[in-house]
């Protein structure tokens, strides 16, 4: 899997965030992951198939950024991740996922998505268990950090 | 979503247990899930596309039962969820749905599998945010408790 592969995802992701949030994200130097583990409280995972490849995607938020994106986009800050904040980060990885595979179709690499799963608890961890390179990609913002990760077998 | 859309990822877990760790679940009542959340230490989730419709599937694991798994598989049992349980509950992630995917598609319904993630963390809880109803069913065991929750869109 090429490096390039995460580029749209990136886009989209601070696409989605500064339209819906006012929320800048600032991104970080993308690397291949192997034993590091990006760790988050709120995180959204969407699976993908396609005719050449199948993989995931996954985006962690702490959760000081899943509370003000909440709170920027509502007006009102919620106290805890609850099933408000679950949906929001359900429905961006839907929408990251979704701008990416526009981006990616025009190159000629479809596929397409599974629906979104939301975990929430304070310090998880996600693996992505394809059999391709992962690459994770850090982001900062004034309220707090991110991370996505994606996966494809076989590129 | 039926209820009887459960039932083939039940027999399939049933049997991937019972076969690879010699660990027999006594599966719970399925219901469908509200605002009831599964709460476990280790999952694996998957996506799944087809030309029907969409979804999601996990499987939740007690610390507990995912450490005696591997015991039981292994014979050595790992002091705590390291990368070697992650890659198991990858893999029965994958073989469950694998064999559900196989009974489903015997009835004319077809999907593509995504590649599995893997959620290690104590205490997480796991939201599919399809647009379908979410089917979670209990099991449990001499070792430790295991839930399975699936979803489709449009059923």
């Amino acid at each position: 899997m090429n490096v390039e592969f995460i580029n749209p995802f990136l886009s989209s992701l601070i696409n989605v965030l500064s339209t819906m949030a006012q929320t800048q994200l600032k991104p970080g130097k993308p690397r291949i992951k192997t034993d590091e583990i990006a760790c988050g409280d709120v995180s959204g995972l969407i699976g993908m198939v396609g005719p050449q490849t199948r993989g995931s995607f996954s985006i962690t938020f702490d959760e000081e950024l899943a509370l003000t994106i909440m709170e920027r986009m509502l007006g009102e800050r919620p106290d805890s991740i609850d099933e408000e904040v679950t949906d929001m980060v359900g429905e961006i990885t839907n929408m990251v996922t979704g701008g990416a595979k526009n981006l990616l179709g025009e190159k000629g690499f479809d596929f397409d998505m599974a629906t979104p799963i939301v975990v929430s608890g304070k310090g998880h961890t996600i693996t992505h268990k394809s059999q391709g390179k992962k690459i994770i990609m850090p982001f900062s913002s004034d309220a707090g950090n991110a991370n996505i990760e994606v996966s494809f077998d076989k590129l």
